[in-house]
């Protein structure tokens, strides 16, 4: 399914308002496991909206509209629609139901059976709006799918994760659907499907629309499969992981399933009883940041040091001026021995330590920018990884922490 | 003049990032009292990209596009643009030129004349760009004109302010113009022009457009004052200033110009010559992710200590467990000792402490959820402040660091 958004919202063009609609939908979609192909913004001018559902309509099965549908003069979305697939706007008793029922929602007398609501362009069909008063609507042309909703946010967001997954996230036959989440890393989304494993894309799609998603150092392959009755989903969605458990790309897995990288560790976390702390120089204070953003993680995320200054690594971390000096502050026994410190100095179960190159500045030809070293220390064992990436500051820093918490994933699934 | 604008941007389609370009160039054209008829977002993608230019095409005379003009492989603007019009990628000797002077300005070597930033579609112009390393370009085919930015908001700002009048607006009158912009703390944007001042915007608008744009706890205010010479404009500037010194509004005044809070506070470090450090509970780390985002901070950031849990605050920052018992660990006096903590235990000049509850759980009748202490200890003297905000988890993690930082600046100014 290729899908294209049209804002309608003189507002955003002429910036007096900001759109916070495409990244709403963008990340509905996304949640569904689908990406938006193509989005425009355009007036409340009936030529300018066509103009933009003709473009839309070029590559697209499904075009989402956000604005434009609300009782005043000029929100113009349905009556343009109307002209646009030439249907004549008339009383609909469904329309008048859900309009009853979204004033209902809202503790509100409905005006009654003249209000605009309760007429519709033939063909299309109401949607509920449990957040607001204006209902939206649907039109399938055949060769087109159209969603039109208000452009108040959560009004909108609440009703494409209503109406989304039954008017056009399954089909007719198919009344279950699931999607099947295969999270990889190390591995870039071309050599996933080309060198790795080139039958992959097509053995999963016999099951399914497959979509892949590139992450920060990972891929994340979704795999939408369907059925008439849980059963068979559950057949289905074994199939999917056998076909991943024998391929070569069975061991970039590193999770099944749509949580978070952060919320997945302190899930393990708490499962293996284990607490953890950081000792960050290059990601400076990035990777407590990230997992700090998770509601809960006190309990076992102890804390860390940013050692950005060479003698806070010396004098908190206790690592060896001569150390630093021989091998060099980005070096793997540093960041061997950062990892000890922050375990001895903090006290956590699980010290993770991360020292870098972000750049711009810096870099040599034995460590260019983007060089990361990464260790682990627990109670049982001390290990320690060299990495190369590219990118500008902001990425460099990205990559490193996914680096450093897919490190502590690791230690805590080897009970280490 | 007719202007469109095609945001290239795979993250914004795929949900990963929101797109902050459109408000701001949309808010740039009303500043020349032009407005966007037509904005389109599209991903990395020749195809994509040639459906959008030629859907714009079809009423525009002008259209902008934002993003993909770096010197990576997926930034494919110039070879697209060099494709949809047919023309030949050629070095240009102004090219070479322009992507000299902007490494000049971002005080960088340039790496050389076979880099790609020398290459341009045959008749395309070079746009310089004070900001950043990527240089710009433009087009005029007879029946559309053309203006390539990247896609980075700080950059993409300047070049267009400083690019747009010459190429595409004639101002014959006003040649020259500039943006004054004043930034104040503390108070929101319907108090400053209504109680605080309610003839502020009146006043400024008769020097020049004005806008105002909330941020994380405070507000932005641009004016942009235009005439026939630089004198002209200095004393324009003057006026504004000046208004804004005989305001109450002046007072909530934290800097005149458009650098990020980070960068100003490391200007300042370098200035006074002293570094900081932080003690982050409730901030988890976000002080130090965001002040690591500013190139060169390694001079003046000694570190940080992410002490999210007690312990933490007792054994490595010498917090005592009695002040915690019989004051709370989000109090004033906490988040003294804790700053004063930071500054034996990493030794940096000024240390900077945040306890608090970003919630969702953990509140009570005396410490609800948005509750923060912020403390600062220097070799002079010592200081805390309580603050009480709303908001989410995220939202209270950003406003706590915010205040922070703030603290951070004041101590810097006050030569502490």
């Amino acid at each position: 399914m290729k899908t294209g958004l049209l804002i309608i919202a003189t507002e955003v063009l002429n910036g007096k308002i900001k759109d916070l609609n495409t990244s709403l939908i963008a990340g509905i979609l996304r949640s569904h496991f689908h990406e938006l192909e193509v989005q425009v913004a355009v007036a409340d001018d009936e030529s300018r909206i066509h103009q933009a559902l003709n473009f839309l309509s070029q590559d697209c099965d499904l075009i989402i509209t956000a604005g434009g549908v609300g009782p005043t003069k000029d929100d113009i979305t349905k009556a343009t629609l109307a002209s646009y697939f030439k249907k004549a706007l008339t009383y609909s008793e469904e329309a008048e139901k859900i309009a009853e029922e979204n004033y209902q929602n809202m503790g509100r007398p409905f005006p009654g059976k003249d209000h605009p609501y309760t007429f519709l362009p033939e063909g299309f069909r109401p949607l509920s709006n449990p957040n607001g008063f204006a209902p939206g609507f649907f039109f399938d042309s055949g060769k087109i799918k159209i969603i039109s909703v208000p452009g108040v946010p959560r009004e909108l967001t609440q009703m494409l994760e209503l109406h989304l997954p039954t008017l056009v996230f399954s089909s007719k036959n198919n009344s279950f659907f699931r999607h099947v989440i295969i999270r990889t890393r190390g591995v870039p989304e071309e050599k996933i499907f080309g060198e790795v494993d080139p039958s992959l894309w097509d053995k999963l799609q016999s099951l399914g629309s497959v979509s892949s998603l590139p992450i920060i150092y990972g891929v994340d392959i979704g795999v939408r499969v369907s059925g008439n009755s849980e059963q068979e989903l559950n057949e289905r969605e074994k199939k999917v992981h056998q076909i991943f458990n024998q391929s070569p790309v069975s061991s970039h897995i590193w999770h099944r399933g749509s949580e978070t990288l952060e919320e997945i560790i302190l899930k393990k976390a708490k499962e293996k009883n284990k607490t953890f702390a950081f000792a960050e120089s290059a990601t400076g204070g990035l990777c407590s940041h990230r997992m700090t953003d998770v509601p809960g993680v006190s309990s076992h995320f102890t804390g860390a040091v940013v050692c950005y200054d060479t003698n806070v690594k010396i004098q908190t971390l206790h690592v060896s001026k001569e150390l630093i000096d021989s091998k060099g502050v980005v070096s793997e026994e540093v960041a061997l021995s950062m990892a000890k410190g922050v375990r001895e100095n903090l006290g956590p179960d699980i010290g993770i330590s991360i020292t870098g190159l972000a750049g711009p500045a810096g870099g040599s030809t034995e460590t260019p920018v983007g060089t990361v070293c990464i260790g682990v220390a627990t109670s049982l064992q001390s290990k320690s990884w060299r990495y190369q990436f590219k990118g500008d500051r902001n990425l460099l820093k990205n990559r490193f922490s996914q680096i450093a918490l897919f490190a502590l994933l690791d230690a805590l699934e080897e009970n280490a």
